[in-house]
């Protein structure tokens, strides 16, 4: 491959991934005027890494965790947002998920190729200090835009304590330190009256 | 500071710069269906560092790099976007711009505070490898979304050849070979009649 093939393979997948601005999360803006997107969401989780990486239960390669937090929602662009509390699409996520990881990081050059398919693999497979600590951030985030929002994608979808729990008390693993204060928080929802 | 405070320090961060994605940008997405925000646009900047790093004229820690893009336009939550060919605006920017960087990094706990201040700082001075090469994505993002726009906010502002030159090529002492690239494709926009 020429370097001007190269090149333009690279230019064509951040062409491609500009569609990752277009896919909607149910997490709404803390202002609540609307949805969140993929990209958006991406952002915001790589600046969460610069600013609490501190609380990771293990140290963690930073340049890592960010590759990790910012290529993670890509397949999303073929495989669109799976709801955490929608059981029925999570029956064939990892499938769609597979098949857009297969078309979309095959654009780039084949030695990149392979770098952004094994981050994403690490990332979800969950069982490196760096992917544990990415997960963590991951969860955290919606979850404390619904803390901050009076719980209104929890209402809109009649999602329990019990489920919020069982969802996001993973992130323990990535970070004992902020799953404990985001635990404290959702009690103080509970209370409030904005989960039930 | 007990660990408390310095995590409601952090959060406090967080939650701030979700504003983020409200602050329109001229920028259009590919498909031209609306503006980008500068959430999405800083994500989409670092991407384009994790790929396209090799073509940095300079070597650069990607990490740095990485921060800064991210970092790079968190200002304009207080300041607004300034359009590239807006000269008016421009001559009050750095004003505007300091003193939301005053306001929003000191949300930070301390060491953070001085952290972010200096990311942006060496971004804005321009005077590093790292910041060469953040300035150069930086300046090819709303190129080539022009160049695969037909041009489209270059016709809306009455935007020259010789005006995106001016602004687009100091990309050349972040990357020769990247800014090689966009210059012949600003060509092929003129020659196809949507850049005068």
């Amino acid at each position: 491959m020429t370097p001007s093939e190269r090149l333009q393979k690279q230019v064509a997948f951040i062409t491609e991934i500009d569609k990752l601005k277009k896919i909607q999360r149910q997490t709404i803006l803390l202002d609540r005027s609307r949805r969140e997107n993929d990209a958006e969401h991406s952002w915001h989780l790589a600046m969460m890494v610069i600013v609490l990486a501190e609380h990771s239960e293990e140290p963690v390669d930073p340049l890592k965790v960010m590759k990790m937090v910012l290529v993670h929602d890509i397949v999303e662009i073929d495989a669109g947002d799976t709801y955490a509390y929608d059981q029925a699409s999570h029956s064939d996520k990892a499938q769609r998920e597979q098949a857009a990881a297969d078309r979309i990081f095959s654009i780039l050059p084949f030695d990149q190729t392979i770098e952004m398919r094994a981050l994403w693999d690490e990332f979800e497979a969950g069982e490196t200090a760096e992917a544990r600590f990415a997960n963590a951030v991951d969860r955290m985030q919606p979850l404390l835009h619904n803390c901050l929002t009076e719980g209104e994608t929890w209402k809109e979808h009649g999602v329990t304590r019990d489920q919020v729990v069982a969802r996001c008390s993973p992130m323990a693993k990535g970070s004992q330190r902020l799953w404990d204060y985001m635990l404290a928080e959702i009690d103080k929802c509970v209370k409030a009256g904005h989960l039930t």
